[in-house]
């Protein structure tokens, strides 16, 4: 039999630009429509020419190759025709393919937000669709509050539809605008829509206010519609849109879907949506979220010992797909409950490969173990188990030792009675038998303390340039400020890659310098290695 | 008709625990469990007695008062009885009142995990719950990889459910451990089990791999089940399990549930939600999801536009509830309006009075919104807002002023040849003309100056005596150890109160300053409104 298609239809560019706290330049603009087109989408919504300089800019170049580039607006207003309405030929005259229109279809909205009657707001709907579709556009309309509406009136929900559909739109996308319906309720009301309407031309629009804005989205596709909009990883207004980066591996890769479905992701786009999705957070500039289904850090994620020999047994326990499907990467992590094995894995991650009655193993086990319990925590500083592994293992070279530093921050009046603050650091450290002093400033002793120590790093100096620190946590173990530290250091360099150290003590400086050390210690294994064995570190 | 009544299990402090990068101290789960007693849940899982020394520990004491305190374990193994399991008698020596056990009920997982007989699994599980009912425990019975296990052999799944109930257990919670089952396939797959068990012993227990925990737990509770397992905020093993922060709200609000089932958590304990899932947040010492449903900060926020002059004609059309309804708060991110509002009430917390047209809160919110630029968070750090407000109405009394500080941590080897780290500080502060200067030393900068800073306040020495640290959270604004800093310092003193205090700066010793010397003021003024506005303060 072959397969029903699927559309999807991303909204990023124009609702995801609804979130809190998000401002897209024309720029950023450029740049995610090229994810997009790299994801296979099949419309990229850009935004709303006529409604801001960016988004008119935008439209002023076609920025897609293969995916309808498609501009959004508002049906046109009463009392005026479309061709006189600005707003709609400001997306006519785009450079758009599509255009969506939103319209409202729940009769409580027409009449006391548009305090225009029923009638009027169909001959909106009905002149706005035909006026795209003569100036030669793929015609969408949005219909706002469309599960409120046909709660409180089906039969005028429904012949907006209608009106939609009989004045030439493509698509008639159903919207659960305020995101409080249910997937039940959605599959119930998209059933009594079909009465009046092919599922091949029905859409929709979920939000994630209840948090099942991706089961409201499959639902509507179970019960016949075969259009779906959202966002990349769910940005949008309030608790964000319907999750893309979400809904596409289970539409590609389970069979309750994958069976009856097709969509323009094949299995090879597919293995690129994990470094999409983490591109796209970059451009966003923040942290990727750990616990995302599929694409995050720890989607693969194994932590307790009986699970993860489980899993080595048999990785389809414990992983719903391969991560290697979606481009992920499987994890079993290093902590209090790990046994041998989990151990084992980790080791082979760094490139350790030890026998599973190796004496050594049980000397390691037990050290992590003891660190662990004084604070450590080596499940989220996957480099500082490295670099602790070597060392417990007789292998970690000895770079450099740190014979002592200082640090002093100093709040004071300056000559013109200025509040200034003057913080200043110190370090010694020996190179193969060479003593190196540095000192610098920064905006507080542990920034201080990272200049000067990554001034000065004699012959390795080189191997350390394109180091970068990209966060630093700092986490108090027991409450109150004289009680343990724990500081979690996220570094980064010229290959893209990001690692993690850790550093624990009473003192918040000695605690913060522990991890930064074990960062550079990290950085000289990884270059060393790189270089491999043969070449001698001059 | 009676309304069905719903049971809440809680799991963040077992399963949650497998959390990457989460680690629980005693400390932590005793507050936690005092959290969810707040909200209300009827069971608290509180770890693995006998598998770690946390758990055990905590397991020596009963926990709760009124929610079933549950101890989780594995059934019992082969070839020896639940007697002389020592596994399954660290639980039932324990204090629990309920102990939950995971059994495996899929055939391929007994064959190759357990490596035993279908026949000795069964046995396995009826002579644990025989054992446990016999103790005195109420028990119940986590069917790992149900759903998977039904696909594979419905029988053998079936026949599991059976034995269990058989043998005394209170309830059966159907798992989908890898969290790969579809929303559909848990309604079809509950139905069947519906032949076999009544639903009021049947619980559910989801995971978010595929985004639809939530929904998947929902749809269970639409199918028949009346036991619900899922955890704070969401957190748990790869992408996390069932966020009953989400669902609670959604039992208790929405009609499709709402006029069918109760809870033990009713209008008023919902009001708390908000803040239980902030203080959780806290406790991990990670920012909270702004797009979190329900409870996040962006969950009733809407951006410029139509949205919002929409939504002020009626918070219906772009509000699924009210946001009162769980303690969380609307936001109009360009309304001045809304800001005001807000902010007389945020006054009238502190018992600032003010008249709505008083030109001073023009000026209060233009300087909380210019401080929230910079990363100021009033938000958390109620005491900070209480210390501006007065500063900017002009009612903040003269204490004390900061003449200058000075810290100093020196990392250096003694004459033993030890490594050492020496701490110190030096605080010069003005108390009504007076120059007072103290030294301390400390575990760290911080501490030092807390020391210094407190150790002669002169005339208010006697006021502070009482004033504690409880808790010192740092968290990093833009990444990087240039970045800025926010410090968030809670407090508390001899009545109980505990505030809370902001700092921010790019250095972290100056933000730290900041909110330890705000913390001192909002104590001072405390104890100025106890002893009332007639008593001079000498």
């Amino acid at each position: 039999m072959p397969k029903e298609r699927l559309y999807i239809f991303d909204t990023t560019l124009r609702d995801g630009a609804q979130t809190a706290g998000i401002e897209f330049s024309l720029e950023d603009k450029i740049s995610i429509a090229g994810l997009l087109e790299q994801l296979g989408v099949d419309y990229i919504e850009g935004g709303y020419p006529g409604a801001n300089p960016v988004d008119t800019e935008f439209f002023e170049t076609r920025r897609t190759k293969k995916a309808k580039f498609t501009a959004f607006g508002m049906t046109k207003r009463a009392g005026r025709s479309a061709a006189n309405d600005p707003g709609i030929q400001a997306l006519l005259n785009s450079r758009a393919d599509a255009t969506c229109f939103v319209a409202k279809t729940w009769d409580h909205q027409v009449k006391v937000a548009l305090e225009i009657s029923l009638e009027d707001n169909l001959e909106n709907l009905r002149d706005t669709v035909a006026a795209a579709v003569v100036a030669g556009k793929e015609a969408l309309i949005d219909c706002e509050h469309f599960f409120d509406g046909f709660k409180a009136n089906p039969d005028y929900a429904l012949s907006c539809v209608k009106t939609a559909l009989d004045a030439g739109a493509r698509w008639v996308v159903l919207c659960d605008t305020n995101g409080g319906t249910m997937p039940s309720e959605i599959r119930d009301i998209v059933g009594k829509v079909l009465a009046v309407a092919p599922g091949d031309h029905l859409g929709i629009h979920a939000h994630d206010d209840t948090g099942q804005a991706v089961a409201n989205t499959l639902a509507a596709i179970e019960a016949g519609v075969r259009q779906i909009q959202g966002t990349l990883n769910g940005i949008g207004e309030r608790c964000g849109n319907a999750n893309l980066i979400t809904i596409i591996p289970t539409l590609v890769l389970k069979p309750l879907f994958a069976d009856r479905f097709e969509t323009n992701i094949d299995a090879a786009r597919l293995e690129r949506l994990t470094q999409i999705s983490r591109a796209f957070d970059d451009r966003l500039n923040r942290a990727p979220q750990r616990q995302s289904p599929y694409v995050g850090a720890s989607a693969f994620a194994t932590k307790a010992g009986i699970h993860a020999s489980a899993l080595l047994k048999d990785f389809s326990t414990y992983e719903h797909v391969p991560p290697e499907s979606v481009g992920n990467e499987r994890s079993i992590m290093v902590s209090q409950q790990a046994g041998k094995s989990n151990l084992l894995t980790a080791l082979a991650r760094h490139d350790i490969i030890l026998a599973k009655d190796d004496p050594r193993l049980e000397k390691l086990l037990a050290t992590v173990k003891e660190r662990e319990a004084r604070g450590y925590s080596y499940d989220g500083a996957d480099a500082s188990f490295a670099v602790l592994a070597h060392e417990v293992l007789g292998t970690l070279p000895s770079y450099f030792t740190v014979e002592n530093y200082r640090a002093s921050v100093e709040r004071r009046h300056n000559a013109q009675g200025e509040e200034i603050t003057v913080t200043e650091a110190v370090v010694k450290i020996r190179v193969a038998g060479e003593l190196l002093m540095s000192v610098a400033e920064g905006n507080g002793p542990v920034n201080a303390l990272d200049l000067a120590m990554r001034k000065d790093l004699g012959k390795y100096s080189a191997r350390i340039e394109d180091l970068e620190l990209v966060d630093f946590k700092v986490r108090i173990l027991d409450g109150g400020t004289g009680a343990v530290t724990r500081v979690l250091v996220e570094s980064r360099d010229g290959t893209g890659e990001r690692w993690y150290t850790i550093g624990v003590s009473p003192n918040i400086i000695d605690a913060s310098f522990e991890a930064l050390y074990e960062s550079i210690t990290y950085k000289l294994l990884k270059t060393e290695a790189a270089q491999g064995t043969t070449e001698k570190v001059a």
